[in-house]
């Protein structure tokens, strides 16, 4: 699937909304590539990210997966159009057990109004990767409004 | 809906489950109420848990929603046994614009290997509470295991 | 939840429109009571309907749940308008064996696009009722276009 | 990803499963291509499948990709064991107005209690193939019971 970008500025775009989200800087996670239709967050684990068995906590797992599903939808917006989660299903597949966790979230289906992308999450420990989590997420563009559903 | 706990000792096995969540602390969460098939995790606002329009960032009512939803589970689980997200959907209806988020995780169906709970956040502005999320959670029952998915 | 509906008529043409629906027709589901923002539908049991075990095919009820989810959120609208299923998750909870299936849309929240309706079914078996599955569904109203997503 | 199935006679157990699934033939579904963690499902259109603007009904694109991905799982299952879904959730993205739908699900990973399959659904139309449908099926292996979930 190649997708075409609406606006020539996405890249700067993406990277100018990712900045304002607080949730990112507050885990650690940073934004990684950013194509047409293809986004990818990486966030390093610490035990602030933990759930009860000191793995990744499956919510911050989401939380990554979330932005970058919503993210990969936002590069094919136009431009002043904002982007919001309506959905998303995650299967957690494998312990989240490793030093840093890779979401990326691709474009499955580009519409007018909703835009399905898909969301993985892989962990990398000692060199190996695992597919930890997979989901898929629907998207909404949001044009002339201030990026609040109404 | 009316559920017996297995274990007498289920509010005191929750709390100290919850406890070990180092994400539950990192993003300020608190463990509300915890019946025999239903949890409340609350958690105020702050910029560190926004998205780009400086609301609650979808993830961040994932996290406490997918918390939510299995330790209701796990408050009907016998002694011993671990809890495993196996997977869960949630749908954003609105903005989630406020002060304060409570999740409610709620069992539906207790199965020997497999519990069914609802999940749901409530954000609270100026008095007003607003239904912002519904969604449902597949947890696994881990007996015998170190409490790591197989 | 209480809903009213945005026109008078909605119970007149939910049902004009699932008698449109060969689909119904051709398992032998009938609607039942249709009221602002919930709907049900019955489907008997016979074995053109089964799965390798000899009960309701999980198919079987998922289409019945849609059609409930996407009903409820159509007696909602505006005339003119069409409903569309923009996804849907079910938890197959338990056998779905039994004489008798009944699917139950209701609406979550509704709004100008986007329909958040709770799907439930429900199979009775010798007079005993069982909770099958459940669900959610997201669906979009449709104005001003043919019925199709563009 | 490449699986191996556990079973060497996994297309014959398959086939013969397909085979007693009742709605299979009343739907007028058959069993297409059968490999080691991939199995296809094909569905010519009639009337008899239409929701309300003549076009497939979500329900039966679901009930294929449902018995697709409980199928692709199923095939790399020990013999005498059986499968069923736990849940599944599926994104309709475009009209499914055609001659033909396809229904393709995948082993995504594989494990010894639960397995993940990717469920996608095409339509073809005057020999043009749309992607009208995707989503993700849990399935849990049952070994030594009847097949029904406990």
């Amino acid at each position: 699937m190649a997708f075409t970008a609406a606006d020539a500025q996405f890249e700067r775009r993406t990277r100018e909304s990712f900045a304002k989200q607080g949730i990112m800087a507050h885990l650690g996670a940073a934004l990684g590539s950013v194509a047409a239709g293809r986004v990818e967050i990486s966030l390093p684990f610490r035990p602030e990210l933990s759930q009860q068995h000191g793995f990744f906590h499956a919510g911050a797992l989401s939380t990554i997966a979330d932005s970058a599903g919503g993210y990969a939808a936002f590069t094919l917006f136009p431009p002043e159009a904002g982007v919001l989660t309506v959905e998303f299903k995650i299967n957690l597949m494998a312990a989240a057990d490793g030093e840093h966790a890779l979401a990326v979230g691709e474009v499955i289906r580009a519409g007018r109004t909703l835009t399905v992308s898909s969301i993985d999450v892989f962990v990398d420990k000692a060199g190996r990767r695992t597919h930890c989590a997979t989901g898929l997420a629907t998207l909404m563009t949001l044009v002339g409004r201030s990026g609040v559903q109404g």
